[in-house]
């Protein structure tokens, strides 16, 4: 099936149903559910309120991606106060870059969704970054500066920014761990095999072991990004030994 | 007297001081007095803390600049339902312009806070606007989000943000009042006067009447600035009377 879902008449059933696929997805209960249903409406399908106003994502876009930028900002002005203004600005940039921003919007499967009249392989790759900013408008309007941080740091933030790796320091964490395991004459184990269960995305899971010890696990829709996922927690288990140098 | 106050040693007297100007004119009282330092503080200084990262307002600048950003974002998102995503973007870029910054640093006067080893004559123009963006990033680190939008919201937003007017269905209140009391067969007087008071910087008072009653004042920097300020206090004032057509 190769159309993104076509735009169906609006009943509240749909509406619960959408609500419990975004409580298990954001992790909280959304309250105006209206606005999500907005973040998730591409301009393709013509909507309009009472007054004539379009419905759809564009305007949740523009704030969201503001609002994403002033977090991201406000996060690298604490956690890197030796960094210059130039600095910030540059990170800032890798993190909110385009291409970034379609791997999360992917990662949460948000197309899932769109509501949308365009064939999904006609709409372009960069949907996917434009429906996560417009879900971090929705999220502003609906709890506020303060949840949207929240969720920002839970979601963009923890899993994907990564200091040393942005700085170019790290750019495999596998590729380093293996290298720390042959210094230290450590045996290592990449255990990754196909692990979809119920998902309908294809997933991968991998098992890290070292010294026969099972120190991280992983899952990701690629072997390569799971094996870094897992790969960046044996990282952070073992920062204090393993040296960038 | 041609130079900004130059550096002096730090004493908690000097503390205190700063503490009571930046309370006169912020309106409430800041607890984080480092940050504010900082947001006063310029490069040529070459100041740096124990760890020798240096102590200006620039880090500050980056912060504010995102802050200020999002504030606005979601101030016209909020107030402009029929706004696309281009308008939006738009209608901020003139909000924060570097020009309308500078305005906005040189109405609260910061330079008098400033500590700088460059002439004043030589440090540009862009220094009012800086450090009103460093101001608004020092209020975050020191307040929080929610009292940052407040202040953008008091000191921004009510009297210098006016969407007819950054529309250009406005471009002098002045003009449209006279306009207004011509057609309507008003009797209007403009009364511009001298007001500095114990300012150090000069003043205009203004004060306008129709029909023998006095409507508005204004007060500001040239007497240009303090007619637009009372004539759009007019407008608001009478603003079901009179159209913009």
């Amino acid at each position: 099936m190769n159309f993104i879902r076509k735009i169906v008449q609006v009943h509240s059933k749909e509406d619960a149903v959408l609500h419990g696929e975004l409580k298990k997805l954001l992790k909280f209960s959304p309250r105006k559910i209206n606005k999500y249903k907005k973040a998730f409406t591409h301009r393709s399908v013509q909507m309009t309120d009472k007054k004539g106003n379009p419905i759809n994502y564009e305007r949740l876009e523009f704030l969201g991606d503001s609002i994403l930028g002033s977090v991201i900002a406000a996060y690298l002005y604490k956690k890197v106060p030796s960094g210059s203004e130039g600095y910030l600005t540059q990170m800032r940039s890798k993190i909110v870059s385009r291409e970034h921003l379609n791997e999360l919007g992917k990662d949460l499967n948000l197309i899932r969704f769109v509501k949308s009249n365009i064939d999904q392989a006609n709409i372009g790759d960069n949907i996917h970054g434009n429906i996560f900013e417009a879900l971090i408008g929705a999220i502003f309007m609906d709890k506020g500066y303060n949840f949207c941080q929240k969720f920002i740091h839970q979601n963009v933030i923890v899993p994907h920014v990564d200091i040393a790796k942005l700085e170019g320091k790290i750019t495999s964490y596998k590729g380093l761990i293996i290298e720390w395991c042959q210094k230290q004459k450590k045996k290592y184990t990449f255990d990754t095999y196909e692990d979809s269960g119920n998902d309908p995305v294809k997933h991968f899971s991998v098992k890290i072991s070292i010294n026969g010890e099972q120190i991280a696990k992983g899952r990701a829709t690629s072997k390569k990004k799971a094996e870094e996922q897992a790969s960046k927690r044996v990282y952070f288990a073992f920062q204090n030994e393993i040296s960038l140098d």
